[in-house]
């Protein structure tokens, strides 16, 4: 049941939600439900030719109508078009979907000065970008609103080999947290995703030899022991902009089967003791040493 | 919108959930949803003429089934007796919403160390309980089940004047984290829900004279201005408890409106500057000193 | 120069401080340090006669007075006891470290409902009983003064294996963060330390087989590739208990060398990949894919 | 004694120490005691003329070697010439300290890109650059070190009005968090402090009229009632750096007196109900409903 829609038919009716990176990957998954539960979408990223072959599968297989806009989010000029093209086309928009995402894996000190810095632009700036021009229309307007940013567990928990996006995504999580307040009185709610693992086409991880394939398995690193499916993140998605959640507000919810725990938890490691050790152990551990 | 049902008909079909506490307020509301969407209810507290009579308003509003069982959740044979005529009952039982609760509002050094010690009993030890006896169950019998703990902002920021229930719901915020990890492995998945305002008839603020009522008027304390409703709780506790959420695992999500961020950030205070204070400002405090 | 006394002489001078599970491991390591800068000791524990032993040691290496006293810290009588004979002797008292413990290392599934209980008697209860009674007395007798508590890392992360544990560790945590803002006004400040691995004798990692005993040591679980040395935390303690940390208040301060945040990072793990293979991928993996 | 020095003399003996920022106010304060304790210091700001005057007055009071240099930390090159000269001067460098930083305080909708965009570029990638340039010194040359960074409470609870500074400075704690992984097995430590109200001189609450000056008094805003003394930032600061802080990597030490947690928990507001009022509560409020 995991991978199927869960909101009520129409759940976003006459909503017109823009969802960058919505080209491919996730982005898309998400896209695709919101279309399912009757929004209007726009997606945008860098590629044109990506995006307008992904708004005809889409459209082909929903029914509904996406608008595909190229867009550079490190640009504030490129997202006020957007913001433009949107209302031309739908009239009005009603959510900003953050998804749009760089990355580099490598030890930190490999990096260049650039390179860490066009992380940070494309992610955190990126997202404060859109955010501001979206913000400042909606509270022209006085309209009611929605923000959905994703981040990564790592946005809290940090996360080397991954650094740039870390602090990106971070910054993030703190603009989550502080519109939310600020912005709530004008009816702009803002919320953020943590996923875990929901590989994509392609993942890095193939490329490894064999026992570090095996210790990079991110199934072993979750204690349900699978990966996550799209529409499960597409579920929570559509909840979060959805009126459903409409009490939700400043929230990071974190979607990974339990992974960040597993590996923050000082003893979860002893999942490896066989259950005839823990007979073994039973009388020895028993010490209550308390005092 | 945020009062209406949101997930699929049918989205519990055939689950068998327990709530404890479930005779009044949010554990009431909660049940009847999930009765709305096909699953089986019991209901337990120590009051069963209560419960009884809840049983019996459900079941009409409903159509569903519900069992009314009482139970003081400290003793653990108690909470086995509920598992067992459950069993009984509906055959099955597939999730337990940890609902249950006391708490004292006072200065913390006029409780005696037994006032205290109670709400720990009834929140913390009753928690265990019944996670403890129906985990035993669904492990011996190899089902996957789901637990949902009702906690509190407070039980991660602390809160002065209700310090035993903190303790409390910290400690079951804990317990949280760690089973999600350690059954995971059993597809048991363990999540939390932090609610902020959702009052319940005869919330004592109504006692406060004026300028004190003003003061803890909730609406005031939570930047979307309202309190939550009950059906918006009953949404989010019947997403967690079903397959839809199957990949969120180990999580406590808040649904206060923003209220803790509202009270913790440094600076959300100036919203009480007007539009022309900030006319003003705007020149002087533009000083961004970095080096 | 990590295992050397960092404050100044007489940091601790003229203040009385009572150590509860003190009689041995961390306790005595951080009780020992306390003397040396000054201050009167207090120490309980259930097992008299080690204490005795304990602080005869004590005075012997540190030239400065011990009081020893048996306490179950379950029996709220037992605290007051200690309350009244410590300003018997030392005519006041200035500081309570909430250091005894107990703990199950075990298969939650495993433990008997009454097993659970136990623990969150010893560390939950036993914490609030001594905060509760000295709290009480330094309110009424209008005296500043400062609390500390020892909780563990998986006291917000949570931890399988040791839930019990988690459990009240969760509850003494949340107790902090409440009563520093509660008592903040009446000059007690309350703080806690979350201690990573700090090795005592006859740790339990030594039973466990080879492969068993690599992977459970705990050396591999932190980033600077050591465990913690006890004068380390004693430094800690010592600071916090003292006046020099006047404006730390509801902090709980970790010290772990980062080993719950090499678990939680999502990519840490990379640190297996040797430098010839970042060299490889330095091409493959440069793809900032965003938009 | 808040206001005294507290570690033993020449804890920082023979380390040389950066200080960004280091000109005025809090970096002024903990960069003179990290001289009092025996250190080199290096103090950089965009502005040369305050940086020589205020490194006269340290060498004065103090005895130690200053070496004031420019440093626009947005400027890679730049950053990587306060290290050429460092070392020129001292011969190695031991520690790090971003506290460079800077703020707009406006409500978001008022703010441009531009604006937004340039606090991140002081804040969070002038924190990355220095702490880039010095980390792949320190890797090269394996030597040891350790990187302090001042961070907010904001830092993870966001806030209002401030908006571009906390995402910069939530993306700090994200880089601490993750350097404190992949850096800790070359001996570097990386750790945070997330300061309360430290006022310093022209502080902007003075600005406001009256009924607004008493409700931003930081004063109200802490348990402690009273705000910050710098030598109690510059003991912290000098411990964290110092050796004797070993064994804590990847922490973000909170020293505001309780302040967040005060506005964060959800019953603090309490505090205003008189005791009288209590006294006629205790009756009614007594209902542990639990069940």
């Amino acid at each position: 049941m995991f991978n199927q829609p869960m909101l009520r038919d129409d759940a976003l009716k006459g909503k017109t939600i823009v969802v960058t990176g919505g080209g491919t990957g996730l982005g898309k998954a998400m896209g695709t439900y919101f279309l399912k539960l009757g929004a209007n979408l726009v997606i945008t990223s860098r590629k044109l030719d990506v995006l307008q072959q992904t708004a005809l599968e889409m459209e082909k297989e929903t029914g509904g109508k996406v608008l595909a806009l190229a867009c550079d989010v490190r640009e504030y000029e490129q997202v006020e078009h957007v913001l433009v093209e949107t209302l031309k086309t739908f009239g009005k928009v009603d959510a900003l979907l953050n998804n749009a995402a760089g990355n580099f894996i490598s030890p930190t000190e490999r990096l260049s000065a650039n390179a860490f810095s066009s992380i940070i632009d494309i992610v955190l700036k990126g997202s404060v970008n859109c955010t501001l021009a979206f913000g400042k229309h909606w509270i022209k307007e006085k309209q009611t609103a929605s923000v959905l940013n994703i981040v990564t567990t790592y946005a809290f928990t940090g996360s080397a080999y991954v650094v740039p996006s870390a602090c990106a995504k971070g910054g993030v999580l703190a603009m989550t947290r502080s519109l939310a307040v600020e912005w709530g009185k004008y009816g702009i709610r803002t919320n953020a995703i943590a996923p875990g693992p929901f590989p994509t086409k392609g993942a890095w991880e193939r490329l490894l030899p064999g026992d570090l394939a095996e210790k990079f398995d991110f199934k072993n690193r979750v204690p349900l022991k699978r990966v996550g499916e799209h529409q499960e993140l597409a579920n929570l998605a559509a909840f979060l902009i959805s009126d459903f959640a409409g009490y939700i507000n400043g929230e990071v919810i974190t979607i990974d089967g339990g992974e960040w725990l597993q590996g923050a938890g000082q003893f979860n490691g002893l999942e490896a003791i066989p259950n005839e050790m823990w007979d073994a152990f039973e009388q020895m551990t028993r010490s209550a040493k308390g005092s």
